[in-house]
């Protein structure tokens, strides 16, 4: 088995409206699947209120517990979008506005003929020393400093960011998985199923039973960095299977 | 101004799956949305993993720091669920079967005729002196132990639980909430929503920009306990629309 490489990051939701139940979240599977691809593993994620002390002690304590953290939420101009703020105050660093972000502001502006007042330029806000995260969608960027990437709630942004944001990532090993799924109730499968987790103490072994349209059953999923390791655990799930009756398939 | 009851809770969610991004959860809305029913207000969410000292460490964390705390996952017969054990060991107590979540799962098992294995009977483990939450869906049950409540991941269970416990917690007063729609970008509004902000510090006031079908514009939610104060700032709010040319709408 070869020696795999983890790289880890956690992810802080910024929000009310998440708290609230206003909004249903749809940040963390997209950011999950981007990382995944690139071998990173989102281990942990927190929801907070837009409160300075909650913001702050969320990013200080995941930014030195992982490799990445990201956040969403709290960037655009109103009186609720403290998360610059609160970044800066986290580092110990001063909130200045970014040249280049400021010009990049000035001339969405000039270009649409809207008003860049006060409340937009605060859109401008990082702390010292942070690199700018594009935003192609409506200008206004994120930005990373040192391990944390801020970026918008707003679904369509948030995925443009981390989409850019992924390629400059130093990824670990990709992490595979396989999903094996039957007709039999996952109570029946555990005593052999918890044997080949055994067997495979590396392998993220999950058992997730459904429920659809009448039918129910075990959806297996299995996931890590070696795909021969994986193979032979499949293997091995896909004849617990067949040992009552039924046949592995690849989706409900 | 009353002076307002605030009760506060928080979320663990328990699960590989939603780390990866292949389940998107869907608890967290609806779990805030029935406390927020009677008055308990979701101030934090935490989604670990399948690993015990997150899950006990999370745990830990948020029973102390609020009133109520709610689990979903990790509570079903396979080898990934490990709540039950985590959650005793939170607590420093022994992990026991619970009489009456083995009967009921007798029970069940006998009616439906399938096997009643070890795995499936570990559904039926508790802390020592946990009451059990119950499941009307499919039998097993979750549990209390002091103010954690520790339910099932899969929705229509996790539903179906809160349902039935939120009658037995003690809310505060319920908070209400007022929504104003307008299409004036939210840059133009900041300063004068910051000044309504300023001037009732106390009233939750979120500024939600959207974009739908070709159409931008600015939703603003106003929540608090406080009716008749909700009510005044509401106004200031649909004044401050009205002052950019827009009449205030109640939906986008």
């Amino acid at each position: 088995m070869s020696e795999a490489k983890t790289v880890t990051a956690a992810l802080v939701i910024i929000g009310n409206e998440i708290l609230s139940g206003r909004t249903q979240d749809v940040n963390l599977a997209y950011i999950a699947g981007a990382l995944g691809e690139i071998g990173v593993r989102l281990m942990e994620v927190r929801v907070v209120p837009d409160v300075e002390n909650e913001i702050v002690d969320a990013v200080n304590t995941l930014r030195a517990k992982y490799d990445y953290l990201f956040t969403t939420g709290g960037i655009g101009p109103t009186h609720d979008d403290i998360t610059a703020e609160c970044v800066a105050k986290a580092f110990g660093l001063p909130l200045i506005q970014h040249p280049e972000a400021r010009r990049r502001l000035v001339e969405r502006y000039e270009q649409t003929g809207m008003e860049l007042n006060e409340a937009r330029l605060r859109m401008a806000n990082t702390p010292e020393g942070a690199e700018l995260i594009d935003n192609p969608i409506s200008t206004a960027p994120g930005f990373k400093i040192e391990n944390v990437y801020v970026m918008a709630g707003v679904p369509m942004i948030a995925q443009a960011m981390i989409d850019g944001v992924k390629q400059t990532l130093a990824g670990g090993d990709p992490v595979h998985s396989r999903t094996l799924v039957c007709s039999i109730g996952e109570g029946n499968m555990a005593e052999g199923l918890g044997k080949i987790q055994d067997s495979y103490p590396v392998i993220d072994i999950g058992s997730y039973p459904y429920y659809r349209r009448g039918k129910y059953g075990t959806s297996i999923v299995l996931r890590h960095t070696d795909e021969a390791l994986l193979e032979s655990a499949s293997e091995e799930v896909a004849a617990l299977m067949r040992s009552f009756g039924d046949e592995p398939r690849d989706e409900i």
